[in-house]
């Protein structure tokens, strides 16, 4: 009522997104069925905000029932009018969490099994939900929720395009950034207004407890091979132990590498690039590490395809950093050195698949993932590529195709 | 050994924080195993990072356990390096986190009851640290926390000025970049910059599941009417359904108020101030509205200091909206009305206290809130004076001393 007839033109000037359809809402659904049929699970209990989006379009505050049979129940609490104008599903408003427990009795589904979001639900959220739904048996939805959204649909494909596209400005403005004597927060101060200019959501998301990210991180020396506890090859040293990552005060120097990683957003949907730019000649061993970086690269758009193990493509990046006596170096040095070379990217940074040495898992059409050969030399710095790839029946599809050749400036 | 002698002068370089004095670490634990002693708990058992960097100095990966009595026991698995370099507590590094289970027993304190996070622990972290600490009995050590983190001690002050210092630069390039047709999404393109340049952390937090927040938000019109999911009187549009919140594409126009609410982030600490700006003369009923919410600020300012009730002050900004006949557009409108005038700022932007008609609290010295008076006109935007404020014997203190004037540009 608030926004009368002016609603739809409203949304379209303020915004920039594509609504999800209904259809592949429901498809959604059904594969997320699937799995919990598998998993012995009656009904889903969706409350994490990213997971209510990805099966209803909105974020807005409520709880999203999936039963096995019949239809989708999504409570609604807060704001009513903005779900109904974003999400194509049925709204059953409430004013209290209570209230559910009533509807999911009428419907019998309190004497089943609820799966709930336990990776990410906390434990007092957990308790209320039980006692607010009633239920008193209960399994883990999450790997069932992370498996359905590991295979982007045609859709989720558009948005992934779009997120990619703000990477080709904020890389290209870049070259300029890039300067002798600039701090990585300078740099990043230049940069970071770019994306947003083109449409970026404002922020990341990385899945579970901790789990935090800036925007972009530029390393420009040896803070690229400061280790934290972020699980990443190439974390930053931050300019405070209260977030110990990212751009710091560190100033760029000739020949040695500066590394940008920067996480494109449109409309949920996050792409995770990283270039390499120097002032100069590239010093070695800098030098040899990205050509060995470019070499795993090429040897994976060559190779990679649906049907090939996850475990095979680690094993081929490990193999081309050990043939060029580089594996101390590859993905972090000593402590820093982490088990991945690439992530599934989605509506969050930590999807699957996760390319590793032992997560087994054959690549199929849909899926995709970042990928990052990265090389750590300690105490002096860092370089590396990352590539957003769609995993095709024939081969591997990059999400943009942006140049990712070293950047002299 | 990474870093060799170049340790110290390369933190220097690379960050611009104030390391957390050890004497400040047991003072804060002291205070937590008081409320600890009442609660019943025995051991504290910390995994969250910003409650890890309350009482460690470091957000590295491990886990903090505070014996009731004893000395506290800091497990750290990554990076231990720089753990130590950050926190001044004694490091036990482990490998995995089963390796804590038998020093806890060592001590005897499996035999009592452990206090959690529960309020941000996931239910799997829950049960994994259950598996691998070994306890029993639990307890919700989350009310503790906050409750000890609520009153600021000279040094966390120290930090939340140097966070509010961000806030001029900002609000000062907002008098250029806040002009007719300029979109919500330009001027915060034009700004956000700057706060990093000035050493900002990068992000803020929130405490809690689906709690999050950009910097900043910029509210143009109707936009700042907008009702979503967060429990903000303006929350914003923002440009898509997976996150909608901040700033949009609408643009401003001549004499509708434009809000711009920003974040400052320093060594962890975050403050959160708001503006009103417009172009030429604000219309009516704006006018009226930016002057009720100058009255509050004013007559709080007045009349809170330590002793004062939370509802007494939440209770007189209420009556003077009341005497103007604007409750009905006093923080929000409808579906969109929040509950409380402020809240507690620190590591988190939703800490103690909260200023509400119920939640019944005495203001003690220390404390530190945002206060926020702001009214809402629906379908046509919204205005607002938000401060933070410092509970002094005799009288509220400001973090900072800008202006918040209305800003006519």
């Amino acid at each position: 009522m608030q926004w009368k007839g002016k609603k739809e033109q409203m949304m379209e000037e303020v915004g920039a997104f594509d609504p999800v359809p209904k259809e592949e809402l429901l498809k959604r659904m059904d594969g997320l069925k699937g799995l919990m049929a598998k998993s012995g699970i009656d009904f889903g209990v969706i409350f994490q905000n990213v997971d209510e989006f990805y099966f209803t379009g909105t974020t807005q505050k409520g709880v999203l029932v999936i039963p096995l049979h019949g239809e989708p129940l999504f409570f609604l609490e807060k704001s009513i009018e903005r779900g109904r104008l974003e999400s194509p599903l049925d709204i059953i408003p409430i004013k209290k969490e209570k209230e559910i427990k009533e509807v999911l009795q009428s419907k019998g589904l309190l004497r089943g099994i609820a799966g709930l979001e336990l990776d990410v639900l906390p434990v007092a959220a957990f308790e209320r939900l039980r006692r607010n739904l009633g239920f008193d048996r209960h399994a883990d939805l999450a790997p069932c929720i992370r498996e359905v959204r590991m295979v982007k649909s045609p859709f989720e494909i558009t948005q992934l395009r779009k997120s990619g596209g703000m990477m080709a400005p904020v890389f290209e403005a870049a070259r300029h950034a890039v300067r002798e004597g600039a701090s990585e927060i300078d740099i990043e101060a230049a940069l970071i207004g770019i994306g947003r200019r083109h449409g970026h959501q404002g922020f990341l998301r990385m899945r579970g407890i901790n789990q935090e990210m800036t925007l972009m991180a530029v390393q420009a020396g040896y803070t690229g091979a400061m280790v934290t506890y972020a699980d990443v090859p190439i974390a930053g040293a931050g300019i405070t132990p209260a977030i110990p990552q990212g751009s710091s005060f560190k100033c760029v120097e000739r020949g040695i590498p500066v590394t940008i990683d920067y996480g494109g957003g449109y409309n949920g949907y996050i792409t995770d690039e990283t270039r390499t730019f120097v002032v100069g000649k590239l010093a070695e061993p800098f030098q040899r590490f990205f050509q060995c970086a470019l070499e795993i690269i090429e040897d994976a758009m060559a190779y990679v395809k649906e049907g090939v193990e996850c475990t095979d493509v680690f094993a081929r990046a490990y193999r081309i950093a050990e043939k060029a006596s580089l594996q101390d170096y590859f993905m972090g040095h000593g402590e820093g050195q982490v088990s991945f070379i690439g992530h599934g990217i989605g509506l969050e940074i930590n999807e699957l698949p996760v390319i590793t040495a032992r997560h087994r898992r054959v690549l199929t059409e849909g899926m995709v993932f970042a990928f990052e050969p990265k090389f750590v030399l300690p105490g002096q710095g860092a370089v590396g590529i990352e590539l957003d790839f769609i995993v095709r029946k024939d081969k591997l599809e990059r999400v943009t195709n942006d140049s990712f050749e070293l950047v002299t400036v």
